[in-house]
């Protein structure tokens, strides 16, 4: 533990022990500077870590104050213990819904897992992308052709610079958003009838796109924290009937969790010593609440069985809907795949993008939109934890704007979604996010899209209706 | 038969019986007006009608004259015989190689299915997109997710207006272009292990799309005028183990065939017989050589069991990757299928299809394009005649960019795709287009990309290579 880490843990459990309140100031940092005995800027490291988890809040020329209704008064949910053996999937049609739910008038939609676009890149992108498709030349389309524009796919490349772990252009391949990423690498590396283990709970786009390429999954627990237990994930692929794994690392959907590198290093071992590919979804690491932008699997992937899929779509550019592959040993299949899944990605959009990343204010868009989705966190939590009965439990994502509700025992989730549509509320139930409909009593919250006082609104419309929605 | 078809016939006839021999001068237009007391339009008519057969050419000034090499010179393939068994299938991997050789300098690309950019819509397509993607709005990705844009949908089916079969707004579905169009058709309609009717010979990237979503085909029987064969379609029917078709009864790929309006009607009555939906790929019905736009199935389909799959990717503008599908009775489906598999389609490309669609030059783009493509066709096929050893045979399509060669017998076209992929030309081998590799004496060029001479030149260079590609 470094020095920083150690000060911000000795006032977590200050906080938690209620030695510190509500509303508490902590001591200046100058204070804490002497008392310690280390420079500013650790104490200042660890004050800002504590910020970003939700847990003290600075007021401007006044100084740091515990939050008045931290996160934590709501209890964490426990790993997932999903069945052991490899099920079929059935997943409903609620995703239609969703999405139209998304786009009618009045209804606070906390259901569909998407950024609210006045959050994207606006007018840069506009000019950056007008620049680009005013000069487009015919021969574009071939030199875009798939595996892509060789520009974007060198500044992608130098995006992973960093990381750990250097990406060669030639491996990275251009899809139509993260969604079609991770659909084209389950179809260069799975045929129908085989298994793919993935964490469970788990987005049910996934699992519903998994269902129709007629494939069989195997549910691995999940810790809301640590992301998934690789215990279990090692006994799946002991059983030698895991042809690939799908995994969200970072901010996983819909918990929210974090794996630490530590625990990505062991995964990226695990998967090279059974020499099971695994297919890291990550379409929004830079969502982060803490100080830094995490790695991904990918970065400590030396033995190269990791396909990393990436998207600009989330965070950067929804309107262009650009995502990306990055592999070298399956990089064949992956084209081959890809060709035959949509042929090729729009020619104008990548081409648009290498305008914006080339030229356009990409870091700082990013920073403002951390800020903004750090605050609809904060502000949701809240809500939940006023509005909820005390029973329930709700996750503490590291990152991303989902939130994983567990309400009360023997809440019907999906009955609790049809009463909240009614008051003009949409959210993800529970049973979506299993191959088996389990969660009945659970739920998941975006608070990426409706503004914050929708979401307050939403919040508590949904905690009202709870009790009527018992099954 | 109109009276304009009757004149036509009788110098077809006469050609083919060699009373006007290639060179001759046709009787002035003025003459046949009065011989056949017709006015003079008619005549016109029937001229221009054989002209765009490649049978008589106009000369400035001077008259209609018999072309030297026409195309018939070179008999056409019979009616393919498939197994009737259903198959399951496995595909080459030629397919990223020729995408390889379309990007590869100095090679002389005849392989891969796809115009030319330089003949798509250039700059005033450039303008357009620009003002469209410079007013972006951040509420345009939400307005513009699947089923998409409903400004776009609006124009695509006014453009069905004419064809016979009104198709409102809301019934169309926004695609990735014309592939992603039929690959979620197939989503939509079957399951893995379903099988599916199609045409032999047969386009391989659906071939290969259809292997990679675990289902097997029927090959039914295709004629290279007339297309799919009713009886053997009906029959397979009769079988009760069909879950769809997928069929493009407009410039066939590889035939070029074309069905008549009374064919199509009757395919459209036996599907709704049968209750079997027709996935009904037509991507490029602009590129007629006759006299009017070809209407498709879906104009037939009264009891609404066409799913008509169109496409801007190829001939107006590649760049931007628009398709879309269009369908009442099964979009509800269609829309959960295309949001599994990639969410949506840019908002950006939509909205510069519409600006381009409702101001663009539009029609007198495609105007020129036939032209030019008509052009390539003829020059192709004299190629052929010219080179092509006197035993080949060789289609006459009614539209499109491609040409089926069948090869003497013995010939092994994968053999001769190799010497030729080594003398710097590629096109597309025989055994790519069937299930079970059937083909292996055909191969399929397209006249659509390489410029005339490059055209003639590649054309040779195979005709070359033949002689040492027997099996």
């Amino acid at each position: 533990m470094t020095m920083y880490e150690k000060i911000a843990q000795e006032f977590v459990s200050l906080i938690e022990r209620r030695v510190l309140r509500a509303g508490d100031r902590l001591p200046s940092v100058r204070l804490t500077t002497r008392s310690h005995q280390v420079n500013p800027g650790t104490v200042l490291h660890a004050y800002r870590h504590l910020e970003a988890q939700g847990l003290i809040e600075s007021r401007p020329r006044s100084g740091y104050y515990v939050r008045k209704i931290p996160p934590r008064r709501v209890a964490e949910p426990t790993k997932t213990s999903p069945n052991s053996a490899s099920t079929p999937i059935v997943v409903g049609d609620l995703i239609v819904e969703l999405v139209k739910a998304m786009r009618a008038p009045h209804m606070i939609p906390l259901g569909l897992n998407c950024l609210n676009p006045a959050l994207s890149s606006g007018e840069d992108l506009n000019r950056a992308a007008a620049r680009a498709v005013r000069r487009l030349k015919p021969a574009s389309f071939v030199h875009d052709l798939t595996p892509g524009n060789p520009a974007l796919r060198r500044l992608i490349a130098l995006r992973y610079v960093g990381t750990g772990n250097a990406i060669a252009d030639e491996d990275i391949t251009i899809m139509n958003g993260g969604r079609e990423a991770v659909v084209v690498c389950i179809r260069a590396l799975t045929r129908p009838g085989d298994t793919v283990a993935i964490e469970t709970p788990n987005a049910w786009p996934q699992l519903a796109a998994l269902e129709g390429l007629g494939l069989r999954v195997q549910e691995i627990a999940t810790h809301c924290h640590e992301g998934v237990d690789l215990t279990a994930l090692e006994r799946a692929f002991r059983s030698g009937a895991i042809k690939a794994c799908l995994i969200r690392p970072t901010f996983q959907n819909p918990l929210g969790c974090l794996m630490s590198d530590a625990a990505k290093r062991a995964l990226a071992k695990l998967v090279a010593r059974y020499q099971i590919p695994l297919i890291e979804s990550d379409p929004v690491p830079e969502l982060y609440y803490g100080l830094t932008r995490p790695r991904p699997v990918k970065a400590f992937d030396e033995a190269d069985f990791v396909l990393h899929c990436g998207s600009f779509a989330t965070c950067v550019a929804p309107a262009y809907q650009i995502g990306w592959i990055a592999t070298r040993r399956y990089r064949g299949e992956v084209a081959k795949a890809k060709i035959l899944l949509s042929l090729t990605t729009a020619s104008a959009c990548q081409s648009a993008m290498v305008e914006y990343l080339a030229h356009g204010p990409v870091e700082r868009h990013l920073r403002r939109l951390r800020h903004s989705v750090l605050a609809r966190y904060r502000a949701t939590a809240a809500a939940v934890a006023d509005y909820f009965p005390g029973d329930c439990r709700m996750t503490q994502p590291a990152g991303g704007f989902l939130l994983w509700v567990e309400l009360p025992k023997g809440t019907d989730s999906l009955k609790l979604y049809r009463l909240a549509l009614a008051k003009g509320v949409s959210f993800a139930p529970g049973p979506m996010f299993s191959a088996r409909h389990e969660y009945t009593n659970c739920l998941r919250l975006n608070f990426g899209y409706a503004s914050v006082q929708q979401i307050r609104e939403g919040v508590r419309t949904i905690a009202q209706l709870i009790g009527g929605a018992s099954s």
